[in-house]
C-alpha cells in the first residue's frame, strides 16, 4: 500500500487509568497523515475516560461497536490491572480485534490482548518494568525482551509508552512508505528509532 | 529545589484545536515525578474541548482561575490562530502566567505567550515550520531559530510538537536534579535529548 486515497479508520480504546502517552504519542503521529485519518476513542462504556494521570479523554464510541477499523489502537496504564478481569471488556477487545486490520498496542496494552486471547501463537513485546508481569499472560506468545517494537502479521506490540510514538511510525512506513514516514517525524520534530530491535531500555531492567 | 515534599500543581491550556502531543507528551513526563502532579485541564470555557486530530479531552477548570500553579503549560495546535485573536483568552492568558512559578510552552504555545505580551524582553522558541510567522508576533522577543528548547527565567517555551517532552525532562531537571529526570525519562522508556542546542529540525526547515 503506497498510496493512501482514503482516510484511516483509527479506532483507540479507553478505560479507567489509561497511560496519556500510549494513546496519544501514538495518534499524533497517525494524525500526521494525509488525508487525516478519523481517530475515534472507543470504551466500554463511553463518555469521560480518566486517565492514569488524572486527565479525562472523551469516548464517544462503544468498544463493542461493529465499525470495521483499520487500525485498533491499545493503550496500556495501570488501569489494565482492571481490566484483565474484566470478561465484558476482553471479550469486546477480542471481537473488535478479529476485524481490524491492523492491532497495534502499547506498553501494558499487549496483557490485555494476550489476555483476550488475540496473541496466541504471536510473537509480542511489552513495558519492561512490566515484562515478568505481562509475560505470565497469554499461554502461547512469545514475548520477546529485547524490542522496542514487534510487528508479527497484523499485530503490532510496543514497548513502554514512549516506544508507541515509534512504532507507529513503523506502521506508518509499513502502510505507506519511508517517505511518509519521513514527513510525520519531520512534522512532529520527532527522532524515529527506526530500528525495532532498538532497546536500552530492557538491558536497563535486566532483561538483556 | 532538590526535594518534592508536595505535589506540583501543573496546568494545562486547552482550546479547541490544540494540538495533542503538545499537551500530553509533557503531561506524561510530568506526570513520572513523586508524589504525583496534580494536573488540571483549564479553558476559556470548560467542557469538553477537540484537539486539532478530532479526540476530546475535558477542561475542567477556567482559565480565568485564581488558583496558584507551579507550572501553566501552553500547548500549540491549529487552534491557535484563532486564539490569537480573542483578547478574552490572551487576557486570561497573561493573567495566568503572571502567577504561575513556571511558564512553559510547546510548538505554537509560544505565539499566544507572546501576543499576550508575556514573552516581552524575553528569549523564546517555536515550531520550525511556523517559526517565521510566530517571529512576526511579540515586538521584543528575541526568537531563537535552533534550539529544542529555550530557558528564560521563568519560561520554557519548547520547539515544535515532540519537543515538548524534552523540555518537560528539562524542567524536571530544572527543579529536582538529574536523577529525578533520568527516572521520568526511564520509566518513560524515553531516550531524553539533554541538548537544549539539539535541533535537526531547524536545518531541515531553512533556519540554520
Amino acid at each position: 500500500m503506497s498510496a493512501n486515497p482514503q482516510p484511516l479508520q483509527v479506532g483507540t480504546v479507553l478505560f479507567d487509568g489509561f497511560e496519556l502517552l500510549d494513546a496519544f504519542g501514538p495518534l499524533e503521529m497517525l494524525g500526521m497523515l494525509k488525508p487525516a485519518p478519523v481517530l475515534s476513542m472507543l470504551a466500554e462504556h463511553p463518555g469521560s475516560i480518566r486517565s492514569n494521570q488524572g486527565p479525562c479523554c472523551v469516548a464517544e464510541a462503544p468498544l463493542a461497536g461493529e465499525t470495521p477499523l483499520d487500525i485498533l489502537l491499545v493503550p496500556g496504564g495501570m488501569g489494565t490491572r482492571r481490566e484483565l478481569g474484566n470478561p465484558a471488556f476482553l471479550d469486546a477487545l477480542r471481537r473488535r480485534s478479529e476485524t481490524a486490520k491492523i492491532v497495534a498496542s502499547v506498553c501494558t496494552g499487549s496483557a490485555l490482548l494476550a489476555k483476550a486471547g488475540v496473541l496466541e501463537g504471536r510473537r509480542a513485546t511489552t513495558n519492561k518494568r512490566a515484562f515478568r508481569f505481562v509475560a505470565s499472560l497469554g499461554a502461547n506468545v512469545t514475548w520477546v525482551p529485547e524490542a522496542r517494537w514487534v510487528e508479527d502479521g497484523k499485530y503490532f506490540t510496543s514497548s513502554g509508552v514512549s516506544a508507541g510514538m515509534d512504532m507507529a511510525l513503523g506502521l506508518i512506513h509499513h502502510l505507506f512508505g519511508p517517505e511518509a514516514c519521513a514527513e510525520a517525524a519531520s512534522r512532529a520534530e520527532y527522532e524515529w528509532h527506526s530500528d525495532k530491535g532498538w532497546d536500552p531500555f530492557a538491558k536497563q531492567n535486566g532483561l538483556s
